[in-house]
C-alpha cells in the first residue's frame, strides 16, 4: 500500500475530526483534580452542557464511552424485572436493548425495518394498552448512527401526554446532540444519554447523563445496583467542584474548549450548517442513482447518511478502496446493514469543502470499484451548496 | 494571588505529570476504530499490558477511572450477597468496600490502623476459620495511595496457598503498577485492578483488569448484572482488534507511547529510580524531624509519601501556601487522616531534580506556615541520592 | 462574517499545510544546541537535505526566510559590480533581481512576459556575447510561484556549457524543491537558494544554500562583506555539529520530522504525486473556459498554478469571497498580475480529497462571485484522477 | 548512557524553558501571511514588543537570530570605515565586534577582564577624546551571556550626554529584556537588538532592532549594502499589516502567547522574580565556596550566573556528568572562559522549585565529580528564597 500523504478524511459517524483547538487544549498539563483550578473547570463543563442540551437539569459526567452512559440511565431509574419499551430503529437500538435485557430489564422491543424512525402513533397505541403502566421507561436513540434516522422526540413526548402515561421518556443523543435541535427540557425528557466524540467533536471517552426531576425522583427507589454509575454519588461531589471518581483531566481539558466552540458558533447555526450537509449530501446520492437508507424526508438524520448500494456490490470491498486510494474513512454497515450499505459522517468540525472532498472520494472510488452509478453527485452537491450559502 | 510562573509541580499522588511525548501523541488525529490501523493499536497495547503486568493472561481495557476497574472485578466475578474478605488499609480499601457493598456483596472488613498493610497472618487466621470457604474473594489494595502503605500480594498469596483456600485474590494496583515490582502470574492473582494515571504516565480515562484462567473460569457463573463491564464481550471483540463499545482512541495513542517508555527503561530499571525517590524522600522527612505514616520499612511505598504533621497543624493550610508561593502541588490527607497528612507522590515522569524541586517547596512551604520542623530535609536527600546514583 | 468551522484550506502556493506530525515534533522541548543531543540532530538534517537537492555538496542553513538565503547565494559568491545575467519571468524573479541590486550588483535582467520560463537559447546567446566573461553569475528561478511557471534547469546548464562560460549558475528552488524533479549535481548548479515553507511542509523560519565546489572557490575571493550569511563559519561550525549562530531549535524538529516524510515516500513518488494534482487542476481551469496562466506544457508547475480571470473581473474580490464563505486561502496575483490571477497552490502535503475540495470551493465562489464560467471543473479534475490513480 | 526519565532541566542561559502555553501555540495551523488574519497579528506584535521595550519607536521583526539581528543594526546605520566603540566584556562583546569587523567597521575594541560592564568613565572619557565626533556608534551588550555581567545602560547615555556626543547608542538587549529593567526611549537608546529565546520564552528564530528617530534618520544615509535587513522596507511592508519576506508564521503565534504571559505578568514583577533566584544563585554559590564571576554587585546579572571553578577543575567534565546523572543542562564556559565557568542560565518561565532543583543538580554533581566544595548551597538559597516570597 502506497504512502497516503495530506489530512486524512476521518468521515465515519463518529468519533469526528477534533479540531485543532481542542487536540490543543488536550495537551496542558494534567492539574490537581482536588485543587481550585479544577472547581472552575468542573462548573464550567456542568452549565455549558446545560446550554447544549436546552436544560437546567442536573448533568451528571462519565469517565466511559457512550454504552456507558446508556447503563447509566438504566441502573439509575429501574429496578430488576421493569418493563421498558424499546424500538429497533437500528443497530444501536438493538445493543441498547441486549444492554437493558443483560441488567435484568425486560424489553417490549417493536421491531423495525432499519429505515424508519420511531413512530409516535405507535407509543401512543402501546402505552394507551399498557393500562396498568407497568411500562416504566421508553428507550428512543434520537439520531441511529447505523441508519441515519432521526425519531421525533417531540411527538413522542406529545403521544405519551395525550396518553397520561407516567413512563420515564430515555433518549440516546450521541449521535444527535450539537448537530440537530433537540431539547432536554421543552420536550419532557427526563434521561439524556451522550457522550463525547460526535458533536461534542472531542475524541471518546466522556459519557454522560441528563436528569429530570423525574428522573431523579426515579432513582431514589431504583433497586439495580449502581455504584460507579450512581448519580447521588456525582451530583453531591460536584456540588463543591469534584467527583467521586479521577475525573478524565485533559479530556475535560477538550471539553471546555469544544463547549466554547459550540457556544461561540450558537446552536441554531449549527443545526442549520449539518442540514445544509445533509441535504448536499442526499443530493449527491441520489445523482449518482442510489439510495438514501432512510425512507422519510421527516425522519432525515443531520449528522449521518447511510447510502444503500445495488444488490450484490460489498460496501465493505467499497470502503476498503476508498481508504487505501484516497485516504478517506466511511463508516461500515452494522448488524443487518452490513456490507449492504455505507455510511458518510457530516458532522463536527466540517465545513463545505470537506464535504466536497468526501463526496469526491466517493465518486471516484465508485468508478474505480465498478460500483453502477451515474457521474454529478459531487456537482449535485455543489450547485445545491452554492445556491443556498 | 500572584501569576505562577515555570513548571506547576504536580506531587499529588496521581494523577502524575505526564510526558511530553505521550501528551503529543495524544494530539494525533482521531482514527476509525474500525479500521486496520486500530487493530494494530490494540494489539500492540493488550501485549505491552501484559508485559507490565508481568503476566500472559486476558487484558481487559475500559473507558473508565480506576473506581471502574474495581466495578468490573467485581461484577464480572461475583454474585449478589457473595461474601469477601478486604482491609482497612486507608480510604481507597473503603472505597472499594463501600463499592462492593453498594454491589450487594458482604465484605468482611478487618479494621486497620491506616498505617499498616495487611497482615499476611492475618489472612492466613481468617481463611482458615473459613471452614466452608465462603469467601469468595480477597480483596486488596497493593499500594494504598492515602497512607503510603504497601501491602505484601507475594506473601498473601503463600498465606491464601498455606489454607488450600479456594477464593480469588484481587488486587487494586492502581498506584504500584510500573513503580514497584507487581507480578500478576508469579503470584497468582486472579484479578489486577489498574489505571492509566500513576505509573502509566497518563492522564485518567482508562482503567483495566488483569485476568487468571480461575477469574474467567468464575465469571461463567457470576450473576451480578453485568454489561458494560462484561469482560466476555470485550475479550471477543479484542480478538478481531476492535472493542464493544467506542474506545478513548487519542488515549489509547498516549497510552501506546507510555508503555513503549516504560518497556524502553525496563520495568527493573523502573523500580529501582523509585525506590531511589522514595528513600530519599523518607530521609528529608526524617530531618524535618516529622513522621512518615507507614510505620514499617517492609511496607514503604515506591510511589507517595504521606507525612503526618505535628498535633495542631492543618496539612491543608500548608498545602494551600505551598500551592499558592511554589507552584507545587500536593495530595491531601483522605478520610480520617485528613488535615493530619499531606501526600508527596514521587512516581512517575519524575527524576532527581523534580523531586528536589518538590522537597525545597514543602521546605520552605514549612517554614513560612511556622509548622515546627528542622531543616536540612532537602540535604538529606541531596546527601542520599549522590551517594547512591 | 460568520464563524468558520471545519479545517481551513491553506491553498496558497507557500506556506503549505503542515503536517500534524511536523507540527507535534515542533512542540518537543527546546534542547541545548550546544549539547550531544544537537549534534546528531544536525547530522541528519543535512544529509537529509543533501538527499532531497540531489547532491553531496555543503548545505548551510540560516534562521531566515527564502529572502535571506536569496542574499546569502549572492554574498558569499559575488562582489560589488559585479555583473550578472536574471530572467523576468515573474514577481520573485523582480525581487531577487532588486535585492542583487541593493547589494550592488550590475543585473543584467531580461524582459519576460510572466507567462513562460528562462529560454536556455537566449541563455546561450547572451552568454556568447559576453566574450570577455564579465558575466559572474546566471541566476534562475526554477519555479516562479507567482506565475505557474518552470524554468528548465537542465537545459540551461546545457547552454551555458555549449558556450563555455564560466558563469555560476544560481537557482532559487524554494518552490519546486521536493515537488518537482531538482538535482544540485547533476545539473552542475553552483547554488541552490530553497526554504521551509513549501515542499519542505515546514513553517517558514528556515531559508538554506547548497554549494558547488565551484561555488564555494568563488566565495574566497568574493567581497561583498558578509558576517551573518558567511558560508565559511557554518561550514566550519558544522564540523563539529553547531551553528555559529543560535540555531532554530525547533524548527529545526521540525524539519527533521519532515525530512523523513520526504523520504520515507519517496521523491518519485512525490514528484509523480504532485505533477497528477497539477494536471487534474490545470483540466478543471480548462473546464471552466478559464485560462492557465502558463503557456507551455513544458514549463507547467507541479507546484502553483496560476489562473487568469476573465477581463474586467477582479481576482482578489474572489478571493476575499472564497475565503469567506468557504474557509479557503488561495494565492493572491503579485506585482503585475495583482487583481488579473488567483493561484492555487497544489503543494506539500495534500491529497486528492484536499484537491478536490479545493477546486470545488474555487467553482462555487466563482457561481457566487457571478464570474463568467462553464460549470464541471471539478467534474473534469475528478475524471482525470480516477482515471490515473 | 542510562536512559533519564523527568522532566529536562534546561538550565542553559538561554534557550530557555518555553512555555507549554507557547508551545501549543505554535501549533496552530499556519496561516496565510498575506491575509486579514495576519495583519491582526502583525499589529498585536508589534504593539506588544514596544510595551516590553518600554519604547513608542519602531520595532522591526526579523526571521534571523540575535546574531541577525546584530547584523541588522549595523547595515542599517553605518557606512564602510565607520568608527565605533565597543567594549570587550565577554564572548558575545567579542563576537559582536568581529561581525562589526567583516562588514567593514572599524570598531575601537576597549580591552576588559570578562568580569566587570562597560565603564560609564571610560565610555566619557573615550567620547571626549573623539573631538572630531569620528565615533558613529557606541555599541554595548546589556547583559554579557557568557560572563553573567550587567552593563548600566542609563549611565552610559548620561555619560554619553554630558559630552554631548552624537554617537548612536546600539544596546544588545538578547539576554536582557523582559529579565531586566530596560528602557529603550527613557535611555536614550537608539537601536536595540533582541531575538526571541530569553526572555521572550520563545524557542530561537526571531530578531529584532527598536529604532529611535534618531536611528532612523541615520539609515537613510547609511552606505552599508542592505537589502534583507533593510528596516525601511520592513516598515513600509508593515504598514499594511504584511512583510517584504515570508514571515515565520508559527514563531509568531508562539511570540504572541509569549508576550501575552509578559504582559499579563507585568514587567515590574517579572523583574523582582528573576532578581530573586539571581541572589539566590549568588547565595548557593557562595555557600559553596565558589566564586561568582562577575564582580560588581551593581553589575550582577538577573539572567545568568557563571560560576568560577577552581583551579585544575575542569567545568565541561563537571557539566558532562550532570548533564548525565541528573537531566540537567548548564551553559559551558565560552571563549577564555572555556572549561572554567559553567553558566546557570535562571531566566525565562522559571520558578523557586525549578531553580531549587537546578541548585540541587550541582551540589550532586560536584559532590560526584569531586569538585572541591562545601555542602550547603541549596540550603542558603532556599533560606533567602523562603525569607523573600
Amino acid at each position: 500500500m502506497a504512502i497516503l500523504r495530506g489530512r486524512h478524511f476521518l468521515q465515519i459517524p463518529g468519533p469526528t475530526n477534533v479540531p485543532e483547538r481542542v487536540l490543543r487544549a488536550m495537551t496542558k498539563p494534567t492539574i490537581d483534580h482536588r485543587g481550585p483550578e479544577f472547581v472552575r473547570l468542573t462548573r464550567e463543563l456542568l452549565e455549558s452542557l446545560q446550554e447544549v442540551c436546552q436544560t437546567t437539569g442536573k448533568v451528571v459526567i462519565y469517565p466511559s464511552s457512550g454504552t456507558g452512559a446508556w447503563e447509566a440511565a438504566i441502573v439509575n431509574t429501574l429496578s430488576p424485572g421493569d418493563k421498558v419499551l424499546m424500538f429497533e430503529t437500528g443497530h444501536f437500538a438493538v445493543m441498547w436493548r441486549n444492554l437493558a435485557v443483560r441488567l435484568g430489564i425486560q424489553a417490549d422491543f417493536i421491531p423495525g425495518n432499519w429505515r424508519e424512525g420511531v413512530d409516535p402513533l405507535l407509543v401512543e397505541e402501546k402505552l394507551t394498552a399498557d393500562q396498568k403502566q407497568d411500562i416504566k421507561a421508553i428507550m428512543v436513540v434520537h439520531n441511529e448512527t447505523s441508519t441515519g434516522v432521526l425519531s421525533r422526540i417531540a411527538e413522542i413526548r406529545q403521544a405519551i401526554n395525550r396518553v397520561g402515561h407516567n413512563a420515564l421518556l430515555m433518549v440516546d443523543t450521541i449521535s444527535s446532540l450539537a448537530l440537530t435541535d433537540y431539547r432536554h427540557d421543552a420536550w419532557g425528557v427526563d434521561v439524556t444519554v451522550g457522550s463525547s466524540q460526535k458533536g461534542l467533536m472531542l475524541p471518546p471517552g466522556i459519557g454522560f447523563n441528563v436528569l429530570s426531576e423525574k428522573a431523579l425522583m426515579a432513582s431514589k427507589s431504583a433497586r439495580l445496583p449502581k455504584a460507579y454509575w450512581d448519580w447521588e454519588a456525582v451530583i453531591k461531589a460536584n456540588q463543591t467542584g469534584f467527583f467521586p471518581y479521577t475525573p478524565p483531566t485533559n479530556l475535560f481539558f477538550g471539553l471546555k474548549e469544544a463547549l466554547q466552540m459550540i457556544l461561540e458558533e450558537g446552536l441554531e447555526n449549527i443545526f442549520r450548517r449539518h442540514n445544509r450537509f445533509a441535504e448536499a449530501t442526499r443530493r449527491a446520492v441520489r445523482a449518482w442513482g442510489l439510495e438514501v437508507n432512510c425512507l422519510s424526508p421527516a425522519e432525515y438524520s443531520n449528522s449521518v447518511t447511510a447510502v444503500r448500494l445495488p444488490e450484490g456490490y460489498d460496501a465493505d470491498t467499497l470502503r476498503k478502496l476508498i481508504l487505501e486510494k484516497f485516504n478517506l474513512s466511511l463508516g461500515n454497515g452494522l448488524g443487518k446493514l452490513q456490507g449492504k450499505v455505507f455510511r458518510i459522517g457530516h458532522m463536527g468540525d466540517f465545513n463545505e469543502l470537506m464535504l466536497a472532498g468526501t463526496l469526491s472520494g466517493i465518486e471516484m472510488g465508485m468508478a474505480l470499484a465498478g460500483v453502477p452509478h451515474k457521474k454529478g453527485g459531487v456537482q449535485a452537491a455543489l450547485d445545491y451548496l452554492a445556491g443556498n450559502e
